[in-house]
């Protein structure tokens, strides 16, 4: 089967790089149109990310051939969707907010689909934003976002922060077996590749731990709520709970965001066998479908008393399974854990790309 | 004035080394009697850390000459007493805890004053466990202590565990202004100085973080009800609140544990202002009695969004500040910050030096 | 084809735990006899090394399962042996280096050929110490030993410290083109993985460099003349070149060894291009007979500046190759150069399995 | 006594604040004028460096409160030099190497004495380039700097690169005493501070080591010759040897620069003994002067096996001595050794402030 041609925008940035990375040897998607800043424009695209390619996977011989063109360029990418070379769009865009939103929907409306990692479109009530296995339901707000804006083909779906993947998919699974979670207490310990290169300073942690990452904390509260929300009226309603208060903390590691977690269960409380039963069956439509980047165990279970660890177990499922570790009562609460996720590969890259597999299998991506 | 002779129990163990580099221009005290494991006793304090000295500062070059003592050998502590070369000792013996019980013991009843950095005692109820600024009047146990045990000159107390030094405080002060505590999620992110030496192995915490410390937690949660706690029929009454819940990790970080906490207050609550107050402005007996070791400010709060951090505020106060930052309103309770105290300073050597002005200044030592 | 049962002593320890990851999904080898000290013996495999799994791979569930055996009982090894049950053994052995050399020499005695991580053999003259792409033909030195010995199925083939891997295939790909190395002026700065678990401690190489390392500089330095060397006499004739002065030390790195290298060529001096055409276009036997462990292209040049790095080039060729960069003229001697191997995969495991698939492949081991 | 009032130029900047923070409790010198680039300019200190302040050490509360200076604006120095609040400045500018030539000689011109960390003026061959234990006499070129450019009070001196300070002080010993210094081939890994701030990016320095900073050899191999040499038809005339050969790597340590050398004597060779007594004796004119700065002993020998370190070294002589270790004969050359010292403090502003002191004990700095 022929792959399905697709773009990158932003392909020279961090999560960009990540992207080409992950595509390398994608069985469904093939990295062929690559567009960046005006400043990497023309350029090669092995040429644009010469001494600044952070995987330690390499790209595809063919991408580092390919020519960078403009991002801003939505006509360039519409002739490359025209001539087959590109299905749809993963947006790394690293601009202002404003000026990515107004993007994304460029080439939304133009007709190309756009599967996003920005933040622009998060809060866009007919955006949906997805986790593959805990609201793959949300696409079908795609419809009404069409209706809306006049638009056919193209759309735009987004993914959320990196700093919640490591406990929203668990807290999916609790509440889809009936256990109502109404209050979380938080604090991640994230990984500095979460901002982006050059990002943080070395000065500024080695031998330390920075307790603020800017407007981090207010993500990671809210947007469990749109995730967890439903679909009325043309929009997507936030949920009401669980209310959750974040601590977002930078340490030394490189990649995985760890989160200890207390949590608060309505009237129905799960016992701990419970919670590690619900946890390790988890299973949803991404596994059900067999999507090619879906973890086989989206939710693993480590009995050890000192896992999870970021560089012991970020690459569990390729880096796409949540790992959990030190299920225990709470003295406040009802439970308590710690998680970790990958988050440059499930919290970026690979979150993107199972959410555009998953938009293939549904048929919003069409090629 | 001549300087108080003082002799340290387990000297040549980590935080044995810092109790010798702190008194080495101490103006009360003075290291005139070092003991350690059999297996040190009989060399020059020199001979026995060669190779192993981790503080930064250097021993005074008097100490050096010391002969080691074995610890287990009480009758030498004590005619090291009796000829004026020991007035009372620091004990940061590292052995099973049963064995440190009964040989904190045995000094106390020979009549040597026991200043204590172990745990061993921290749950027996005629013991009292130390933080100076919090609960000094906690020294009078040592009357009932004394009577209960039919000792005479010796004593115990210990000061508690490293974990709590950066929140107790502040905590207290709450408490002390008029607001009672209720409850309290405290994340730890802690130094790998704390586990001694050599403790933590590199390959553990290089680009790592491991979110579990054996035991950690449950000191974390239960030794402040015990600071706390009243006198009363000549036991120490433990304290029924703050229910605390402690999620406690091990960070690449040298010295300095950082806390993330949230709090709620009974039904009197605080203005953000009233508790950046509050902090600003505590002192307490140490700082009226001009202690050596006490900082002039003991709560330093830092405006900046992203302090405290541990390499930049951990040597606040000389190592013996807490530094707070972050402080804002809590989704869920009603208060959050970020916390910080050095853990080889505040939270041991220079805790247990501080108790020891203290029981000097109230008259229980005596030389 | 059924695969070829293999033994690892010293199972249970960092290296023997390498070897296990590695043989995990190895095409010629499986791990079938495992044996390490008498305290994990009796235990299941999983069991002993719960909570001290240090690679980032997980083992063979089938491996899990296996029953640790005493790595001194030799006859319990020769029944497994006699059964079909290990071909040969892989000795990761960690014990005083007496008693490594006298077991080794019981394994081999008893007909079990012995392939060797340890360094108790390495100057045994009538055992090879392998690179197998650089001194292949020291395997021949095994008739000699076996007739010395009275031995005749068993022998024993050890590897050398993972120290010099780095630069030693450069060094000899120079040699075999014909230019003379007269001298060479290394400094290493070398991982933690390399001093094995706990090995370092945290507190000695956070924020820190050690400028020491017990024992490597003399291996550094004497090794290569053994590899070198030619077969006479029933003994291995160390060469007399290059005079090699290390300095070696350990840096806060996990995994991968860099070498800086200043060489000086006897009076035939290659241009730095042809010092690149000679490193990228060198193959020697592993890669002639496409051995399952050899890489592709042993030695991997980089062009930019600022490389290797052992985070972004130690996994190159599966961790087996050897990554060089900034080579340029030495104002005092004739090249400089960077170079970087994977201290436990190419300079531990790795290349032990490499030693061994030369040594099938040459007829050593029969199964 | 009144202190001396002067000027820092760059003192926003990463060794700007050094400057400030060293000056905060110097005997002799007082920061009173404070200049940095027009972005800064206007704002109160204590504003300008609001979360961009890097020493662990505070600023001086009067310094806070000074209004930060275009350093452009040489009318304004002027102004406060005329009006006795600046005697002299330090410079610690950041711009083009063209730039900060030209500012540098319009203070000078304008006759402000100009004490400069930068590398502008390195090798204008009437400009003295000093380490003031090493070559304190080159002062006197500033007589001919003078009548050159038609200058009377002002003048420009510098100082040499931080990745030499760790050997220069040794080699120039070994010197001194008689021994010519033929060859020396230099390893160094150097701290992330060298590279300011941001600097290194933290994805690029945990855990890793980069074998390249750029320009850093060719000063490491240049620099020494000119401090080396001797003052003739008013201009430096470099020395000749010793021919140097570096290595130059980055590793993932917060502050000090460590080198591995071997070194070549020439005809006459001393003992290992006689080194040691050489660097342990060795004492210059800034100890003789007793100038605040300098260290009561310039080189400290260790005589541990693993020592010196950066992070337990670093310090010693409060950051501004020299410590050795690892002395031991070479292979291929004549010595071994390890040296370290600390890069932002004698590395940078400390050695500047001591060049000041010394320009202020010669006359060189009037107030």
């Amino acid at each position: 089967m022929a792959k399905i041609p697709v773009g990158i925008l932003g392909a020279t940035g961090m999560v960009g790089q990540q992207y080409i990375a992950l595509l390398a040897d994608h069985p469904w998607f093939e990295a062929r149109y690559v567009a960046a800043s005006p400043r990497s424009a023309g350029k090669k695209y092995a040429e644009a990310v010469a001494g600044r390619w952070q995987p330690t996977r390499e790209y595809a011989p063919s991408v580092g051939g390919l020519v960078v063109e403009d991002a801003n360029d939505v006509a360039k990418a519409l002739a490359a969707f025209q001539r087959g070379d590109c299905a749809f769009v993963f947006s790394a865009l690293e601009m202002g907010k404003d000026e990515i939103r107004s993007l994304e929907e460029a080439y939304a409306g133009a007709g190309i689909p756009v599967v996003s990692n920005a933040s622009a479109h998060r809060w866009t009530s007919d955006v949906p934003m997805l986790i593959a296995e805990v609201n793959p339901q949300h696409t079908d707000i795609i419809h009404a976002q069409r209706k809306n804006r006049g638009w056919d083909r193209g759309f735009i779906a987004v993914k959320p922060n990196c700093s919640i993947q490591s406990y929203m998919t668990p807290l999916f699974a609790l509440v889809q077996a009936g256990y109502e979670v109404k209050r979380l207490i938080v604090n991640t310990m994230q990984a500095v590749s979460g901002a982006g290169y050059p990002g943080v300073a070395s000065l500024d942690i080695i031998d330390n731990v920075v307790p603020y990452i800017g407007g981090e904390e207010e993500k990671t509260e809210r947007e469990p709520l749109k995730i967890l929300g439903s679909i009325a009226g043309g929009a997507i309603q936030n949920a009401e709970e669980p209310v959750i208060s974040a601590h977002c903390n930078r340490v030394p590691v490189v990649d995985g965001h760890t989160a200890c977690v207390s949590l608060e269960f309505g009237a129905k409380k799960p016992s701990l066998d419970e919670v590690k039963r619900i946890w390790t069956q988890f299973r949803a439509l991404p596994q059900e479908l067999e999507l090619p980047m879906a973890p086989k165990q989206p939710i693993i279970l480590r009995e050890e008393a000192d896992r999870p660890q970021p560089r012991k177990d970020r690459d569990a499922g390729k880096g796409m399974a949540v790992t959990i570790g030190r299920i225990r009562p709470c003295n406040i609460f009802d439970l308590r854990f710690a998680a970790l996720s990958h988050n440059t590969i499930r919290g970026a890259a690979g979150g993107g790309i199972l959410n555009a597999e998953l938009l293939k299998a549904k048929g919003f991506v069409v090629y």
